[in-house]
């Protein structure tokens, strides 16, 4: 071999590389979707492009129930708080009498559904307050360990999105900064958002109750308070992203009308912006459900997704691979 | 010169250029503050060693007032607030005979002082809320821009101490993650905090109004309200901590009382930690004060500093230059 044709074949091995580096999308098929975000990053982070965004503005917002993992068939928070519910039962036997703790004791979420928001208010403060935040994230982390969905038998964090994995990465590898805004609980997202996800606490924003700090037998404490704090919901979610980031992302993903304010807010900010929906389209590897759905509910965002320029992902077409 | 002599210079070079490049606090005098904090970056970034620190637990938090720029004679945003109710005093003729407006009009601060909390509430809301927050975001640049402290004739974000910028650089140098925790306003302190400290807006934590959503003209617009949202000073420090960053600092730095418990959450973690107050003891390059003073009040912290195991750093003593 000579000199030559040795650094042919490594010029081309380096091309090869660089091709396979590129897809940092597999899980992706090669559709509309994949092509806008590979467009999207690359005309934000090219020097000297008119839709150039400089690295610390490069500021990614994810909703996550139904966004990064599933949330069916119904938000994993809930079936959390329902679980807990059982275990502290013994502590607590005035519950098996007591509404609503008596229909969830039963197993009956459709009369615990019924009662509605305040039921379920209810429910969340018995499991979510009157703990140190130390306890709460002891408690979750053991549940995350144990739990099984109740149909796939999976992991709760097993049940995560692969491509929005991807996306994740993909964008972090492009200089930006992800962020998770969601409606569930943020002390509960932050026990697992950054194993599973890469985003450290302080990148996750989302709903809480009040936290009190008190020194108890000489120790500095933070305890979780039955007082509602912030739902970052709806018209939330931008205020949430006021509070917590401080600027305005160029890139928000969710699925359901809980994002739309965030995907409105993100995507009318001057130069490039991109909005993306997960459209939950399939029933054989996942979840169908949109319009009529108690949970993840999208109407408006399919409604005005096209007008406002959003990406509306398909699931069932667009997705190679759902859960990893 | 043989190649042995050239190797052994060369390798002397690289010896002095280590060395110099270790003083990455040239402003801190050769005493027992600089030692201790040289000291605590060592042991928690040496791999192997007890008392070492992954890189994404390396937090570290910051008062801004009196500990990263002065507070004399009063907390600089009450100046803008000033500046800003003069500024909006010809579209508000009601305020020449209506307090406390009365006598901020009129320069009157012992009178203003003398009005209490609740006429500083109302002087904060009258300047602080009912526009959007990009308009306060520019209103809040064009006076760190114009105006000029009454005694130094200096901009007040040339009033920040050379010391601590070096602190901040030389903990991100090695990978530690810097916060303000302020009970200044966070919207306030985000306009200038990256610039400044290089700390962007995410990682600033501070008091708030709260902020509402809407859409203007279809525009989708963030409003500053006149209602609280968050004191973040004293009990409140810890738990904005908690609410933004996440997880316990390893490292806190303040100048008042109103930093105690910030640093008493945070020093009563486990493994290696630093408590760090800034005492105001120098009347000739800066002001001194502590016990008595009417902003950064320094008590209990004098008190309790040492059986804390806080580093209390004696600005006239400790620092070899205060502004840069």
């Amino acid at each position: 071999m000579t000199m030559k044709t040795l650094l042919m074949l490594l010029a081309l091995l380096c091309v090869s590389s660089f091709a396979t580096g590129q897809d940092a999308l597999p899980s992706w098929n090669d559709r509309a979707s994949k092509h806008a975000i590979v467009d999207f990053v690359e005309r934000v982070t090219t020097e000297g492009s008119a839709d150039y965004v400089a690295p610390g503005a490069r500021i990614a917002t994810f909703d996550n129930d139904g966004c990064l993992w599933a949330e069916q068939p119904v938000y994993f928070q809930l079936i959390f708080a329902v679980d807990r519910i059982k275990a502290m039962a013994p502590d607590n036997p005035g519950w098996m009498t007591t509404e609503p703790y008596k229909s969830v004791l039963a197993g009956d979420m459709e009369s615990l559904a019924k009662q509605g928001h305040k039921a379920i208010g209810e429910i969340i403060a018995a499991t979510h307050a009157g703990m140190t935040t130390d306890e709460f994230d002891s408690v979750v982390r053991d549940w995350l360990t144990t739990a099984r969905h109740p149909s796939t038998g999976k992991r709760y964090t097993d049940m995560v999105y692969k491509p929005m994995l991807e996306l994740l990465d993909f964008l972090r590898g492009n200089g930006f900064q992800t962020f998770i805004v969601s409606g569930g609980g943020i002390d509960f997202l932050r026990v697992f958002a950054e194993e599973v996800y890469g985003i450290p606490p302080h990148q996750v924003v989302g709903s809480s109750m009040k936290t009190g700090y008190e020194v108890r037998n000489g120790m500095p404490t933070l305890v979780k308070q039955v007082e509602l704090n912030f739902i970052d919901d709806k018209e939330g979610k931008p205020v949430g992203i006021h509070q917590h980031i401080g600027r305005r992302p160029v890139f928000a993903a969710g699925n359901s009308d809980g994002d739309f304010q965030m995907l409105e807010y993100v995507t009318a900010g001057d130069g490039p912006r991109f909005g993306l929906l997960v459209h939950h389209t399939d029933d054989e590897r996942e979840w169908a459900y949109d319009r009529d759905s108690h949970v993840g509910q999208l109407n408006r965002g399919l409604d005005e997704a096209e007008q406002l320029g959003w990406v509306v992902v398909d699931m069932a077409q667009d997705w190679a691979t759902i859960f990893p």
